[in-house]
C-alpha cells in the first residue's frame, strides 16, 4: 500500500486553548463527546474507545505536546481486511483572537475505503460539535 | 455462560406501523437513524452495520414479521473476548392509537459487560431518538 487518505475537520471553539486541552485529554470529559475511555495523557499508553453500539477502537498514545498537539492511533480490527483499519488522529490546538482553532487529522485510509472515510468525514463533524457543546456548558 | 443481560428501550412514535417499519428496514433509511449498513428484509441475510468511527458490526437477519417484529444479531468481533459481544436485537410494533409502539429489545450481554450495557442503553435511546426526528421529515 504506498496511498492513504486523510481526513480534517477544523472548528474555531470560543474557548481558551488550556480549556480544550482538558476536553481532549481528560477521560470523563473524553466520554461526553467523543467515546467512554481508559485514556491517559501518556506517550506509550494504550487505551480503548467504545462506542455505545458495542464497537471497540484499539489506541495508542503517540504525540503529546500540552495545549499543543497530541496524536494517537485509531485502529479497528476486523477479521475482514475490507473494514480493518489502522490510522492515526492528530489533534493540533492554536490560539486565536476569540478563543482556540482545533484542527483534527485521521489519515490512513485506504483508498478503497470510501464508507469508512466518508464515515469519519462525518462522525467527527458530529464529535467536534459535541465538543463544542459540551464546552459551552460550563 | 448461563445468564445474559438484555437493554429494553421503547418508544411511542405518531406514526402508523407501515411507516415505521419502512425505517426499520429500507437500508438508506436506516442509515440516516442507525448505521450505514448492506441490510436487506430477508430471513439468513448477513449484513454489517458501520459506525462513522470506523467499526463494524456483524449481524444477520433472524426473524422477519411485516410491519409486526423482526430481529437480528448484532455481534461484535475482537481479539479481546472482554470485548466481544453475541447479541440479537429484536424489534416489536404495535398498533397505538396515535401510532405505533415502538419496543426494541438487545439481548446477549454477559454479566461482565457492564459498559457494553450500559452504552447500549444510551445509544438505542439515540438511536430512537434519530429515528423521531427523520420519521417527523415527511
Amino acid at each position: 500500500m504506498t496511498e492513504s487518505r486523510t481526513v480534517v475537520v477544523e472548528r474555531d471553539l470560543p474557548h481558551p486553548a488550556a480549556k480544550v486541552w482538558r476536553a481532549l485529554t481528560q477521560p470523563h470529559l473524553m466520554a461526553e463527546w467523543l467515546m467512554k475511555n481508559d485514556f491517559a495523557p501518556q506517550v506509550g499508553h494504550r487505551f480503548n474507545l467504545r462506542g455505545d453500539w458495542g464497537g471497540v477502537l484499539d489506541c495508542e498514545v503517540l504525540t503529546l505536546e500540552p495545549e499543543r498537539k497530541m496524536s494517537y492511533s485509531w485502529d479497528f480490527n476486523h477479521e475482514d481486511p475490507a473494514y480493518s483499519l489502522k490510522s492515526v488522529v492528530t489533534f493540533t490546538l492554536e490560539p486565536t483572537e476569540s478563543g482556540t482553532h482545533l484542527r483534527m487529522e485521521q489519515a490512513g485510509f485506504r483508498p478503497d475505503q470510501k464508507q469508512a472515510y466518508g464515515g469519519a468525514h462525518a462522525g467527527w463533524k458530529q464529535f467536534l460539535e459535541n465538543l463544542d457543546q459540551l464546552l459551552a456548558k460550563d
